[in-house]
């Protein structure tokens, strides 16, 4: 592994109403994402993934962004912005979407929350989606009002999670299923919480929107970062964060790691996402349809690996076939202690992406180890 | 201060083709620029200062992503996009651009540069441009082709660098002027090179870009930093990067720290980029011309202050009035050995922005500062 250096802070690299609170836990390493700070680790990647599998965790996901679209013209623009049909979704709903540039290249993977039907949130992945949704919205001169509201997600991830938030919220917390989400009161405010969240235990996010009456968002993210951890000790919460472990285990995709701008939602494994209703106009339809009709070139993969336990890629890691041919790269990798073999994920081309066949993976010095396709997620 | 943390690497933040170099020769610290690496610290901030002021250094700014636009509509969309007029641009010429939200607010402060008449790259500060013109220029169904290319700047900064670079490229170094470029010949291929920076020594970037007769991007940067650093042992060279300490004595603002899309351009003291030519039309123009004939509220101002010596601002710290009032926060600051003083940029608010006027610093944990203040430059 390349050996570690220091994150610089700057006001750049946005704090959140939680920072305090995670520096006090012992937060160890940061990622950057939407031009804010992401906790990486507490106390170690390893341990995090266990108690994140066993109790229950309260993560500082304020970095997914939202981007608020409302008005006349909104369910209009927010269609425009993603292949998946919206036509049958209803408020309260919580919608995977792929979004896409005029070549079909993915520009970002959020969660669209219909609040009403004039009224979205996308819950954005790393990139500036608030000014490609801005631009286009004002090159076309659609009658929308788009932002950044003050809005600072908080997941609360585990299997302990339900029962947690029970304790605080009361038993309408049973009634939010998967990817739905419900308004609930905190301390006077309105609050949403959705069951969701970037891992493969059960959980919720809760959109954390500051309010008036406080006076800023420190002063009430304090409140309610307080109110979980009293609540949680019973259920033996630690803070956490998105699991590097976890989240390839669960063969859970990152956008500008495994996938970017180069490669289109088929690539992805989104087909599903893409294909439900071909109706509507979206930005990248034309493209898309021509790759459909091509069909691909290259697959996202797991790959489990042999050799010393893999502790993260700062730098891909080139796949070759049997015949020494650069067949891909592994974006993400990990140890897994639950498959007990190195996992990653990577896009495979099409000669060599099924189940079953034998790579390598060449390490930065160019020595090999052994490799072999999987599917994803990972099975036992 | 707080605390430090180690910065968590991964596929998403792009690593450049200098990194191995970097790496090689020491960095400690990184920040995260346009989901890129960006090195912040060699020896020590203050070390790094005093080695530019004297001699010459090189900097891996690739994280400077250039916005390429093309086609027979870039120069309309280019102009779209500025309220600075383009009409007399020569090829050849580097312009400082504010770029503006529909409400006036800055959402970068690229410097444009004019390739052809129908060929322009914007070298972007630290948000997804690449996105905003796209979206914009799809919506208004422009003639216009939009991408990254695969340029990654190299900064040669410091008295020497002139030397230094004629040296390697020749007498034709000495022509270039301020914000301007020519096309010099490296190895066969052909690179812009422009006299500028994001420094007040004097220097240049190298707008390095890759060329199909080299394997891949590392093994030509490798070339080219090999080149610049056999020739510049004798100049005393060193690596470096963008240097806090020389950015803010020389007043030098740094967007997403000192100004965001909540600020407008004549807070951040950019009227002459604003009013040279008010005939084109452009992004924010209407909401420009209201704050212009209303008045600011806030500008953009130095500030001296007493206390132990600032090593770096990751909060912004609260600049109150005699009278306790909140009147602004800073939001870049750090010792300053020229001035023997901290020195800090803030947003003033307008009864108080006179130079001279006195101000209290309040400290994370509440206990104050005396300050007071000044122009921009810094002066001694």
């Amino acid at each position: 592994m390349t050996k570690q250096h220091f994150i610089s802070k700057s006001t750049r690299l946005r704090s959140t109403p939680f920072s305090d609170q995670i520096e006090e836990q012992g937060v160890k390493s940061y990622t950057v994402y939407n031009h804010m700070l992401l906790p990486t680790v507490f106390e170690s990647i390893e341990a995090d993934a266990e108690h994140l599998k066993n109790f229950v965790q309260v993560w500082d996901v304020s970095c997914q962004r939202q981007v608020q679209i409302s008005g006349p013209d909104a369910a209009t623009l927010v269609q425009k912005l993603t292949p998946r049909s919206i036509k049958n979704m209803q408020i309260g709903k919580c919608f995977y979407i792929p979004m896409l540039n005029e070549d079909a290249g993915m520009i970002n993977d959020p969660v669209l929350l219909k609040l009403d039907d004039d009224m979205f949130w996308i819950s954005i992945a790393d990139s500036d989606i608030l000014l490609w949704a801005k631009g286009y919205a004002l090159g076309l001169n659609l009658d929308v009002n788009i932002k950044e509201p003050d809005v600072y997600p908080l997941a609360i991830q585990g299997p302990k999670s339900e029962e947690l938030l029970i304790s605080i919220f009361g038993e309408e917390i049973k009634k939010i299923k998967f990817f739905n989400f419900r308004v609930l009161d905190f301390e006077g405010t309105k609050q949403i919480i959705a069951r969701s969240g970037y891992s493969k235990q059960d959980g919720f996010e809760i959109y954390f929107k500051t309010h008036e009456k406080y006076f800023d968002n420190v002063e009430m993210g304090e409140k309610l970062w307080d109110t979980i951890w009293e609540a949680g000790k019973k259920f033996n919460i630690s803070p956490g964060c998105p699991n590097l472990i976890d989240r390839i285990e669960g063969g859970l995709m990152s956008y500008g790691n495994d996938f970017t701008k180069e490669n289109n939602p088929l690539e992805c494994n989104l087909e599903k996402y893409c294909n439900d209703d071909v109706s509507h106009d979206f930005i990248g339809k034309k493209a898309l349809t021509k790759i459909h009709n091509d069909g691909v070139k290259q697959k996202i993969r797991g790959i489990t690996f042999d050799g010393s336990p893999c502790l993260g890629i700062g730098h891909p890691l080139k796949v070759l076939s049997k015949d020494n041919k650069i067949i891909g790269q592994i974006t993400s990798g990990i140890y897994s202690p639950r498959i007990k073999k190195n996992v990653g994920l990577s896009m495979i081309l099409k000669d060599y992406w099924e189940i079953g066949e034998n790579v390598f993976i060449q390490n930065l010095d160019g020595s090999k180890r052994n490799g072999s396709i999987t599917s994803l997620p990972f099975p036992d």
